[in-house]
């Protein structure tokens, strides 16, 4: 790289930040504690500080900002983040340029793990790549015709495509779309509402509050039956948005990545049983359905990728 | 135009054709009927024939043809036709190349009608441009990046999307895709499902076997209120997969087209009121969600716009 870019990934807990050496890797990173709490202005001046680190004695000649909401790519411009309290319309592409006198360009973070992804992780090489990042939230990416699609502002909300009519809303209130059946948070509400309703299982000791996927997760595992019919429900209704995507898409291939993955075939197996449902034969002979290789470092690479792409050459 | 370009649209009943006057206008066109029963070879030959006619004494040099079921674009080879016995791994583009002596393209006649619509029709001047074709099934297309987007093979299978875990399955076995929810097919059943089960409505007197959309329609314009609860059922699964469809896309245009329009608010008032059930704020906004306007003619203009794009110059 002749040119100082640098990549970050902003998340509710933490923020990461790192300079780009090829296309999609980078130098060792630098950490901050998120200070979500304080507001808007004291993460943004987290990020400064967290990029000058980064850029050491150099100066940045380029920055790429992931951020965990929805955001319109071209004016830079974050309408709400869930994990960020106070985030409303804020300017954080204008706010970081000017502080730091650089080029910035900001990106929803599951946009940029997707591109990762495709860049340098389970779809690479390929020209039409769906992503799908399945953890509290269900989110995702497009890569279409080689490029990370946006259509008139940001794509990739697979989250919020319908899976049942009269399936369970999401946090963000949309009934039966596939994150309020396939997210931790679903799986977690799923649970209790057995629980609830009398069903048995080793679930019944645990305090509801702490009750989430990766519990469910772990009862599954043991054995327990509610568990495991639980995160069938929540895999067959992946499932069968996958098998939608293909139809609509026909990508070459569609990777799954977040936490809900580290559940392995407890997830995998009834999804992909799931799939033939709905996708019809010849695009799902070409189509892979994969994990997702880059797990936490996706947002940071995708960063770090997008940072080349927009200001190398 | 300075080469004589045709574009064909075969249907199950008839086919028409056309000499190209422009990027996506016509001359008068020429008819024949669909002789299905007579399997592929007939067809082909009446294509063909049509083909001869429409060029007169002039001699076709390049030749587009929607056909109504999933092929591939690329090779040219039609999987099957719903509406067209016999057709099993069709190498129409190769049959129709070596008898007419030109180059020919295959696409699949609801993608050629969207690419008309978005050519010249209700997605013009957009960019990222969604059709849905809703009458007997459900098709779609995809205009992305200003290109008709085929993905790894060919793309717009709108209709087999999930919209309900528990929804009727579709005529191809889908279980809880659009097509089984929304389609006039899906209309027609669920209307007599409903009197099966002893519903009172004007419907009641109508042959089961005459009973199609066209009667709900119908009953439902004159005020029987099972057939006003069945239209609009079907309307909201069709609005709910468009609000899914804008997150994931953030399109400016989705347009709706096919017979079941022909129902106008009966279908546009209720799938209008469930897409914010399920679309972002945002994108909604940018979002201009309309009826199609060259009915009939959107296939035969396809195939001449894509005649044209694939062979002019």
């Amino acid at each position: 790289m002749t040119r100082l870019l640098i990549g970050v990934d902003l998340g509710g807990t933490n923020i990461r930040a790192a300079v780009a050496t090829g296309e999609a890797t980078h130098g060792p990173s630098v950490h901050r504690a998120t200070p979500a709490a304080e507001g808007p202005d004291a993460v943004l001046a987290a990020v400064v500080d967290c990029v000058r680190e980064a850029a050491g004695k150099g100066r940045c000649d380029g920055l790429a900002i992931g951020i965990p909401g929805p955001l319109d790519p071209v004016t830079g411009v974050v309408y709400e983040a869930p994990n960020l309290p106070g985030w409303h319309e804020v300017h954080a592409r204008d706010v970081l340029a000017e502080r730091l006198g650089c080029p910035v360009v900001v990106h929803n973070d599951a946009s940029l793990a997707g591109f990762a992804e495709w860049m340098a992780g389970a779809g690479r090489g390929t020209r039409h790549f769906v992503f799908i990042t399945a953890s509290t939230g269900i989110g995702g990416a497009l890569v279409l015709d080689g490029k990370l699609f946006d259509g008139a502002g940001r794509a990739g909300e697979i989250g919020h495509m319908p899976v049942g009519h009269d399936a369970p809303a999401c946090a963000q209130g949309h009934p039966g779309c596939l994150e309020g059946s396939a997210s931790g948070t679903a799986i977690a509400h799923a649970a209790r509402a057995a629980l609830k309703s009398g069903a048995a299982s080793s679930l019944a000791g645990i305090d509801p509050a702490a009750l989430d996927a990766h519990a469910v997760q772990q009862a599954a595992d043991a054995g327990d039956e509610l568990a495991r019919r639980v995160f069938a429900d929540a895999a067959r209704a992946l499932g069968r948005a996958i098998g939608g995507l293909v139809n609509e898409l026909a990508p070459e291939c569609v990777a799954i990545g977040g936490g809900l993955i580290n559940a392995g075939e407890l997830l995998f197996a009834p999804m992909r049983e799931a799939i033939p449902e709905l996708a019809f034969v010849e695009p799902l002979k070409r189509c892979r359905i994969v994990a997702a290789e880059l797990g936490t470092d996706a947002g940071l690479v995708g960063a770090i990728a997008w940072a080349v792409r927009c200001f190398a050459g």
